[in-house]
């Protein structure tokens, strides 16, 4: 399949018939890594920042790069949930509807909000298809292993967005058990919400299997970053039918961003401290889309790491990048930067090196 | 500081005074990671391939780009212990040497090995100065947690390495405490063999603090691959005191590789599978050394993975490059990849992308 997207750049096919963005690879150096004087590793990646009227703000590397939007895509694919009317019917309250944007922790309260939105819709656990995995707060994980108990699917990070989904299958008079195929209802109504607020148009998004075995979006990296700032932007897109749902979600978001991730989380925290209503989503494989309002416009960064492994080189360029766009006073930046980033330091405690980015925007 | 190896290419000094290769950032794309059929993650690095008299029989990316050695030395580090007749007057066993080279899983036979050479010398465990962590090893890291028991200085998995330096220090009658200072003389000893074998000549290896708090080295990654080379071909360095000692330490390596890093590692199947003696030795952050003989001369080969975390690429490249060389069977590369790369895999245990190696050695 060759999309030829007008407003993004082209894909081309590869030999081995999948899609390669047609300028090469497009990532550059964004974070270093050094030892002592020794520049150790490299992490590569790209960033694009755009405003909510596409307008290209700034970038690193080709932000026609394809970038798989994985959780990235979360407060996109709950506006078909917010703009069905099922949110009123089913009586979602706000931690609710923050939970099914998020990855969370699987903490006490992000279980027993996803059972509850599941109690509301007259649905079990075992109707969710996402599969189980660890809590990712730690001290939860460690809490269940103790006590002997494995963990569930409620406990994956993406049971929220599961239970979304779930709501609006039930909401719709839609088959639940089949709700993950791509040609459901509920993924249909998903998918062309991110190709409109992306700009690939219909038909532009290339699907693959999420690590919750949902559909996710391969889109050019500027897309990403165009969603985040219509997101964020009261109205946007004009005269489209979800900017209402997408206003509510960014409200949520900001009103409980403990529920969008949970204790020691970066996106947590960037949304308590960022300027212009700042939300923060991470996605798998090095991926993080932000957003905020700066003079009536939206503003959307979308970030990818091209190793798309461990925090280090993410959390170092997200920070560096909303301190550069003033989205984060300096004095923010470098409190979570201490906090979420830390020193290098080795076994013994000895500072060893250091993490610097090497972008400007 | 300014150094102008002529045999590796030269660095220059950047404007925060760290060291940066002449030629830029010198990486390329080396590992894709496809989700569907979209490139989601790409993983770029370098990687030299040098046979014992110095000539580059192939590579991928800038072969004088800069590699920090970190554990892929400790095939040179054991070398002046070796070198100074430390082995026989304590009475080393080939396994005790073999965990002095190794990064060891922090099984039981490593403490205990680590153990024993302290017994020899005449030294408690608080004498290791390298730190604690829990093992590599899964299993043993468990059984510690599930007893309670802290992890020491003998689970770090430099403490043979560390044990050694030690015994060199001890039979030198040179100060215990201070072994890990730049200018005592198990670590002058130390860097001059690296820089011998690496021929970056004395004074061309930039030194760092290893994880562990040893001096580390950096070195251009043909200068790894050189060394590689030069320690799989007996008597090589020609005209080398330490030419005696290298031969022993890659026979010790073949004849224990369990004990260089243990149970479900790669290294330990390599040299077991591997053709033409291979060792093999991964270097935090990235880092693989290997060596091997062919046709009575020494084959070295350096690989840096330039974001320097998890193993998927590491492990794919190791295994593909192998594979290329004919240093491995394409047998046993599969079932190698099968076992220690494995398959993209989601929660719910569907396929849902693959690993590609892209380069062409």
């Amino acid at each position: 399949m060759v999309y030829n997207g007008a407003a993004f750049g082209g894909f081309q096919v590869t030999r081995d018939s999948g899609v390669r963005p047609a300028s090469g690879y497009g990532h550059v150096p964004l974070v270093e890594v050094w030892r002592g004087e020794a520049l150790e590793s490299v992490h590569y990646g790209t960033i694009a920042v755009v405003d909510s009227t596409g307008r290209m703000i700034a970038s690193a590397g080709d932000p026609t790069t394809t970038l798989v939007l994985r959780s990235a895509a979360k407060p996109a694919q709950v506006l078909p949930l917010l703009d069905s009317g099922a949110a009123e019917h089913f009586g979602f309250d706000d931690e609710e509807i923050a939970v099914m944007i998020g990855s969370h922790n699987g903490e006490a309260a992000h279980v027993a909000a996803v059972r509850s939105i599941l109690g509301k819709i007259g649905l079990g656990e075992e109707a969710l298809q996402c599969g189980a995995h660890p809590p990712f707060h730690r001290p939860s994980a460690m809490l269940l292993h103790e006590r002997g108990v494995a963990p569930t699917a409620l406990h994956n990070n993406c049971s929220g967005k599961h239970a979304g989904m779930l709501a609006l299958a039930v909401h719709l008079g839609t088959p639940v058990a089949s709700y993950l195929e791509e040609t459901h209802p509920v993924q249909v109504r998903i998918r062309a919400v991110v190709e409109e607020l992306t700009g690939v148009g219909a038909g532009g998004a290339r699907t693959a299997i999420d690590g919750c075995s949902a559909p996710t979006f391969a889109v050019p990296i500027q897309g990403a970053a165009l969603m985040y700032a219509r997101l964020t932007t009261p109205g946007s897109p004009p005269r489209s039918r979800i900017a209402a749902a997408a206003s509510r979600a960014v409200a949520v978001m900001h009103r409980h961003p403990e529920m969008v991730a949970g204790s020691d989380r970066l996106c947590t925290a960037l949304m308590r401290a960022g300027r212009g209503g700042l939300v923060a989503k991470v996605g798998a494989e090095g991926v993080y889309g932000l957003g905020y309002e700066r003079g009536g416009l939206g503003i959307g960064i979308a970030l990818k790491i091209a190793d798309g492994e461990g925090q280090r080189a993410r959390f170092s360029a997200a920070l560096e990048t909303l301190r550069q766009l003033d989205a984060l006073s300096e004095g923010d930046a470098a409190a979570l930067r201490s906090r979420f980033v830390g020193e290098q330091r080795n076994h013994c405690g000895l500072l060893v090196g250091r993490i610097a980015t090497v972008f400007v925007l």
